[in-house]
């Protein structure tokens, strides 16, 4: 029986270990694998306090490394595929069969990318089509590529893109992009970058591998097609929530509600921190706060619980 | 007309001022000195995460040189001395009688030690008396030394102090200290430290300089001398919230009531991050997390006023 089980290896799940190892919780964190969203910037990062530029595996490696400090915390590679609450315990089943009891459970499972389900998109998936421009974006030199989304994701991998490519296409459905005043700064610079707004992609095609990309311009309403090798889908993610459906209560994007202060859900003894809970802003550094916030008030969840 | 004006420079304000610049918010940070409760932190800090052991100061300059590399932030030393609330904006005067103005601003000012209020304490600061272990520890070696307050940083500065002192003692109000189980396991290990708990510091003697501290045995209702040449007190601290009594509610600690997704006060376009709100945790991670989405949070309410 572990004292707190923390599902996810992003900023969220490792910040907790280290604070709950601290606390002589015996800790075990599963996770599919280490540094969450980190793991897929595209960028350098920028903005994590501490760190003025540090490429996102070196900081995930910093991060674990710290982890692996500490005392009182075990990990394990796995995935969690089913979480039940017993009387006053929880209990988590494995993909690999194996139950695992803690008295305290940690949500720390961020979110995956979102897809934009058009004709084509699952076909071309490694052969053109990406969620992640660090992985795949230096296969694109010399090559046009399009960018579905017109935030701040969408923008950081136009930015690290231009290293690469020839030509960059960013398409927002929207009439103005999202994507913050530095960023949209930086793309202003570059001449390589070409900014679409009103953009609905309807299709993504190709033989072998990915020839072209149509969009409906939905000022003009005109269907339009651009030529491309490859297509990177920026526009947002899902939070892992699947596993915890009948324990918590969920916002209209399937976010987890918490509360802001202990992150504990509805659920007495669950906690959800990071990407995965209805929190408004999400960056490395807020995940990493509230990690060690719903440590410390799993603490004293579980030092309550022994009296 | 800076955009947003932050007060503090601590972990809080520094990560406001990252995050604040990278929205190419124009903004100015005023602080009395850079690094907040890290430049009185006792022992190294083990847990900010990314850096597994590291000096309070090294990690400050970290902090302050990730804040100089960007664009749209000044900083400036100097002490804020009221806060006025105009129709749509701020007007803060400072110490220098300088008015700065400012669509939003941030309080980060964190949290000053909290006094013991007995005789001898007033007199001795700096002849034997001392609110920071860091800066006045290595003053007594092979001396004798008194720690007030039985929490974490009681705990932490003996730990500190056990490179230097002699003999260290650690009292504690209540019937039980309050540090976390690793710092207990880390006292418990050495030999120079006597934790006496159910203990009332009732006065600091001496001629010149500390010779001794008088405490009142709860249990025993006996008095008590303890033969000491230092005296760290470290029973917490006051958040510094005197600027801002009209524009804001207060809890019984005088800390400021804020919400805890925004960290917005009661008052549109003030923000309070870090040590000087309600937050039942406060660390280092925890006061960055807060700056950050404070300063998001910011950038969106000055976005709305422009429309």
């Amino acid at each position: 029986m572990y004292d707190l089980l923390i599902i996810g290896g992003g900023a969220g799940g490792i910040t907790a270990g280290i604070y709950a190892s601290r606390q002589k919780l015996k800790t075990l964190i599963i996770t599919k694998a280490y540094g969450g969203q980190m793991a897929n910037k595209a960028t350098e990062v920028c903005n994590y306090p501490g760190f003025p530029r540090i490429g996102g595996q070196e900081l995930i490696q910093k991060f674990v490394d710290h982890l692996r400090a500490q005392e009182f915390v075990e990990t394990k590679i796995g995935q969690v595929i089913k979480i039940k609450k017993e009387k006053d315990f929880f209990t988590v089943m494995t993909e690999e069969k194996e139950e695992i009891s803690a008295k305290a459970v940690l949500l720390a499972t961020g979110a995956d990318p979102r897809a934009l389900e058009v004709p084509g998109e699952k076909e071309f998936i490694g052969k053109g089509v990406s969620y992640c421009v660090t992985c795949d974006g230096p296969l694109f030199r010399n090559k046009n590529v399009a960018i579905a989304g017109g935030g701040n994701a969408g923008f950081e991998a136009a930015i690290f893109l231009t290293n690469y490519a020839k030509k960059i296409y960013i398409l927002e459905y929207g009439d103005q992009v999202k994507a913050d005043a530095q960023n949209q700064q930086e793309i202003k610079e570059s001449k390589d970058v070409e900014v679409i707004t009103n953009a609905e992609v309807k299709e993504i095609k190709g033989k072998m591998l990915v020839d072209s990309l149509v969009y409906l311009d939905l000022k003009q309403k005109k269907i339009k097609e651009l030529d491309v090798q490859g297509v990177f889908i920026e526009i947002g993610s899902m939070p892992a929530t699947s596993l915890v459906k009948d324990l918590v209560d969920f916002n209209e994007r399937d976010e987890i509600k918490v509360d802001f202060e202990t992150f504990q859900t509805k659920t007495p003894g669950l906690f959800a921190a990071g990407d995965v809970n209805v929190g408004k802003y999400k960056q490395i550094v807020t995940a990493a706060g509230e990690g060690c916030k719903a440590a410390l008030a799993a603490y004293e969840y579980i030092k309550k619980q022994k009296k």
